[in-house]
């Protein structure tokens, strides 16, 4: 199977502009269809769906969307039910809200609803998530860790979604300081790029594996795969890291970044 | 003139440890001499010369220093006097406390008192500083500037004491989540390294470029010179910035830095 199928994925890194010119949500209805298109939201990662649940309902509507269904999932049986893999399979674009990461591997991993998503993926229809909506598109995700002086003992991960492939996605990332525990993330294997998206921020990730950068802020790109001397393997808890040299790549809109080649590039 | 003279620095990324093992303060008095030094604490940074040069004057005395005394300049005539620039070259150690670097610069620069502690400097005398005492050591400084997104208006710099040539130092780093503004002052100008020095971290810098990581802590080194793209001569205020690649160093204890070569080392 390659890294990359026939699909896109619209990662945000988390508190995008829902008053404004709603730049990203209006970018995510226009890939889905715009008018024809069909929306599902899914708000498995809050513990307040009702309410997220509505408000992006409402706002897909007055940005132009089609038909917006929120499907709620409140357990794994749920995310089993025949029913419900029928809504989704209507999609022509896929939102998942923020909250909480795990909540949405743990209740749609493996399940019916799960695999339902990564067909419609292959089949090319748009996934987006914002703030743990943009952490479970990658195999192995950050589920937790401090912000500050990249160390062994403030990050917790856990399997993803696995939409993307060899890499690990960061949100909120310059505004919670988050570069140190996406360092220490790519630093355990070295294979995986990082990629921190900052608030009002988002990729929108192409089959072929490049991306382009969407929205206010700056997407960083960490690239250990250049390193030389690293100490991950022998500190212990509460010591700090050593990586270098470590390549990065601070992007805003008007440029992106090809996952595969691991450059950079302008467009238009 | 060489960008490095017979010199050393200690450059401390603020709230150095007072209470525990005191490693940098201690590693402090040992360069500077141990049970014989003559150590002079400036409090020129701060707006509370007395509590604060009394804090570090117990402090060394505790950690086995010689004689300590507190020099408080409290404006530029006091900074031209005889009589100060003549205790100030007793020292065999010079340590500048934390507040606001443009009170050090300010009251400093161009006076008698910063010539003199230049020609320390060049005679192999330490000089080390925190915090603000640390931004001060280069070239030009980072004076302002916020956390999060790297972006045109967030960052102030002004001219620093010029002790290091070609760098431009961040303090509090990963604690304040800096690197934004560090990234934005390198892509002014690649010339310029980037090093930001964490909270109860430091760099010890030799005179022919070397420095080592003395501390809890990491060091970062951002180096933009090998960067192909950038939007930082386009863009406006507000606007976020572009920078690929950059090259960046995570090192800690055990680990140096050649600002020469601009290659890290391990040592013992």
């Amino acid at each position: 199977m390659s890294d990359y199928v026939d699909g896109k994925l619209l990662i945000i890194g988390g508190a995008e502009d829902k008053k404004g010119e709603c730049k990203i949500l209006k970018r995510f209805i226009q890939e889905a269809g715009g008018r024809e298109s069909v929306i599902t939201v899914l708000t498995a990662a809050t513990e307040l769906p009702e309410q997220v649940g509505e408000e992006y309902q409402e706002l897909f509507t007055k940005l132009g969307g089609g038909e917006i269904q929120v499907l709620d999932v409140a357990d794994r049986g749920g995310a089993n039910h025949e029913s419900i893999v029928r809504e989704l399979q209507k999609s022509s674009g896929v939102f998942f809200t923020g909250g909480d990461q795990l909540r949405i591997t743990g209740m749609i991993g493996g399940t019916l609803l799960g695999k339902a998503l990564h067909q419609l993926y292959e089949r090319g229809v748009i996934i987006a998530g914002t703030s743990a909506g943009a952490s479970v598109m990658s195999d192995t995700m950050i589920v937790g860790g401090e912000a500050g002086t990249p160390k062994k003992d403030t990050l917790t991960m856990a399997p993803g979604l696995g939409l993307l492939r060899s890499v690990v996605i960061d949100q909120h990332f310059a505004q919670r300081g988050r570069i140190g525990r996406l360092l220490m993330a790519v630093s355990q294997n070295p294979y995986v790029l990082g990629v921190g998206i900052d608030e009002d921020t988002s990729i929108l990730v192409h089959s072929d594996g490049r991306f382009f950068v969407v929205g206010k802020n700056t997407v960083t790109v960490v690239d250990a795969s250049p390193t030389i001397a690293s100490n991950v393997s022998e500190i212990s808890p509460g010591q700090a890291l050593v990586l270098t040299p470590v390549l990065m790549h601070v992007l805003s809109e008007g440029y992106g970044f090809d996952l595969k080649r691991r450059v950079a590039h302008f467009h238009a």
